[in-house]
């Protein structure tokens, strides 16, 4: 199969394809969409040897977590599929009638849509994502630009779904994959006129870049990007004091989970320092040496990695590490410990390092807790540690969290997020673009519809 | 009272307050939301006479107008303040659960919001419009900037929020009115990092320029712009053999609603040259003549509307126009006619001239309706008129005018919007920024919430 970029002509003529068969596919009634989901699903099915060993070979997650990612994303091509079913034509099952009796509204698609999808999540936020399905079920047509650091894999999902569109009759451009290793590609996707949204998940620097050029479009159209974030841990004396050998561990096991290399990895973790005792350094110590190293997605990723650490142990205190590794692109575990004031004072330390990596804030007192806390940015999530002794402080510290984050966990850690109804994947910038909608789950073909009234 | 500009330090100053009240506002019952609203209901129900006075002597839109306005914003506020009851805490009343009972979403206020109103309805789309009412009822408070045309309208109405303030024991600087003839003030007023979303109404220039500040903001917040637009009328052969004079006379009736001075005044029909017969053009030039000539808002709108009209006549021809009125201020219907190519050819002619006029485009075939109707911008209203023996052709422009618009309107022209649970006030670009949202109608508090998960 061709891996080659696609051409900036190219690119023209598959969004053209795709606004051609916009109207064809928004009129397709809800059970054949339904239907077209299910093929993809079987097609999927049929292929998951394939597909998992291709997307192991070039992402290195492994096989259990990929397994487990590739049922996932059939759980979600359901989930949709279900939606499409039980309303028939979704998207005129929103109606509502004012007093007058005489206004319609309806939820109508946008348009062809852009997709964007991420390094970390081959399967689930790619090719066939909740971005690719979500827009399906609103009636858009989807033009997918497959990630550099997986493109077979994006490629093997893809001839899925041409799969499905021939054996369903669909509208053959409704979906379509391009290449590109070349930047220029998605930037010529994205400034595309006749692209009506983006949907991007990504890092910071890639979002913040996507998010610049399509500030610069004449028109301007939706652009979700869903990038990382700090995810800050505020973990409160009388939890720390009750519970800190357990709390160690799952901060570490969370900082370490996929190699670090989650959205809502816990970036750091603010705690009082007094409550900073032998025990708990212990703990973490313990926590960090009974992790095995993981391997990152590659190369490229791991090197960047190491680049950042690199760059945070010239400026703060490396506190501990996980064993150096001899195997080539392990991702060490990295702690760094700080006191509140130099977190305060230095902003550009809290950026991400994709990977296992996360802060120990040293908080002098309860005031600089609340002073951090309202100097932080937005995140996609924000967890609290507290018993009922903490009362007083959390009631103080939560409504700023909550004002900050699109999830606040109450003695948790972020965790994958496993899509449901209630799923919210989002949060205030810099975690997302756009607070206002999820990437992840249900609702998130919500991004892809607008009102329309027909009147009389 | 002080009409004076606010400095920036004013400026920054009610922004910060704005934000201090932020959690004390957003933590208020709905109970308690409610009795604010009604006794901002009481408070202007009070000085009724005296709005309506000063606005008329700013607006010159006469007591009969601007008496319907006071009541469709009482009406307004009547609405959401039912709303705040029926939801109890209304932000919290959206909650759902999903399979593992975990997660809960709630829809959370955004943050201060920035609030520029309209030059044409001092009453609804101003200091106590839709937009600050319903961002209140999502929980944020507002800054408004008051409107250079009626700057005394805008004070005598805040005064009236400052009393229910006072009387309801409201967080003081929930509501804040700045004025400012000077551009800076708005500028400085949305480029505030401590503002959380912007909703303006009023003309495409002025959006767009706002629309540019916000978009080199450091972090991007949600920005309501609702700007004139074509609003675009086919009338297909069938109807116009059918009811052309009555249809002439509609037509003509909604270019004059209150001087042209509405976002939904339609700016363009298009019409099929072989429909264009004399009876048609008598009965527009009866209508023409039948309809009084309104005063304008003020001079400088009057003198805006002439020079537009000036622009227009030096490109085409000007079909017909209600007599020279030796009033100062008042308002002439144009109609320019056109071909259906010079239509096609020529998109500068498609900017809409604030006032009573419109164009009649002369439409060659069947083929350059359906290439006109794909060649048009985003628009807040498109109408169709035709009978079931215009069917073929409607079918194929329906889908098209859906496409562009927020409402569509089948044998009906654009009428000023009634707000209602079904309102949708909105459309693709240029008629608004956003088209997911409306900025009239009960459903104008969605643009100020947010989703956030509360886990455990």
């Amino acid at each position: 199969m061709s891996l080659a970029d696609a051409t900036l002509e190219e690119v023209d003529q598959a969004v053209a394809r795709a606004d051609t068969c916009f109207h064809p596919f928004r009129k397709l009634s809800g059970d054949h969409l339904a239907k077209f989901l299910q093929q993809i699903k079987e097609e999927l099915k049929e292929q998951k040897a394939v597909i998992l060993g291709i997307a192991d070979h070039e992402t290195a997650l492994g096989n259990e977590r990929l397994s487990m990612e590739f049922d996932r994303t059939l759980g979600e091509i359901e989930t949709f599929s279900k939606l499409c079913e039980e309303h028939g034509r979704f998207r005129t099952n929103l109606d509502s009638t004012d007093s007058r009796g005489k206004d319609h509204v309806h939820m109508i698609p946008l348009g062809p849509i852009a997709v964007i999808g991420a390094c970390n999540f081959p399967l689930a936020i790619s090719v066939v994502g909740t971005d690719t399905i979500s827009a399906f079920v609103a009636g858009c047509p989807v033009v997918v630009k497959s990630h550099p650091g997986h493109p077979q894999t994006c490629q093997v999902l893809a001839d899925a779904v041409y799969r499905a569109i021939a054996f369903c009759n669909m509208p053959p451009y409704c979906f379509q994959l391009v290449h590109g290793q070349n930047k220029e590609v998605t930037q010529h996707l994205i400034r595309h006129p006749r692209i009506s949204a983006i949907a991007f998940t990504g890092s910071l620097t890639g979002g913040s870049a996507l998010h610049a050029i399509n500030q610069g479009r004449k028109e301007p159209v939706p652009f979700y990007a869903e990038m990382g974030s700090l995810n800050p841990v505020f973990a409160l004396p009388h939890a720390v004091e009750s519970g800190g050998r357990e709390l160690a561990k799952n901060y570490i096991q969370a900082v370490n989970l996929f190699a670090g290399q989650m959205c809502t990895k816990p970036g750091a973790l603010f705690i009082l320092q007094s409550s900073i005792t032998e025990d708990f350094l212990q703990a973490l110590h313990q926590a960090i040496q009974g992790q095995a190293t993981l391997r990152m997605l590659n190369a490229e990723i791991h090197g960047n990695y190491e680049a950042s650490c690199l760059r945070l142990e010239k400026q703060i205190k490396l506190f501990c590490s996980s064993r150096k590794e001899t195997q080539q692109g392990k991702g060490r575990i990295k702690i760094f410990k700080m006191e509140g004031h130099t977190f305060l004072q230095n902003k550009s330390l809290r950026a991400e390092a994709f990977g296992p990596s996360s802060m120990l804030i040293s908080v002098e007192d309860e005031n600089q807790f609340l002073e951090i806390a309202k100097s932080l940015g937005g995140s996609l999530t924000a967890s609290l540690h507290g018993t009922r002794r903490d009362h007083q402080l959390a009631e103080k510290i939560f409504p700023i969290l909550e004002s900050k984050a699109g999830r606040v966990l109450y003695n948790g850690f972020p965790p994958g997020v496993v899509p449901g109804i209630a799923t919210h994947h989002g949060g205030p910038w810099p975690g997302t673009t756009d607070s206002r909608f999820t990437s992840i789950g249900k609702q998130g073909y919500q991004r892809f519809l607008r009102p329309l009234v027909r009147q009389n």
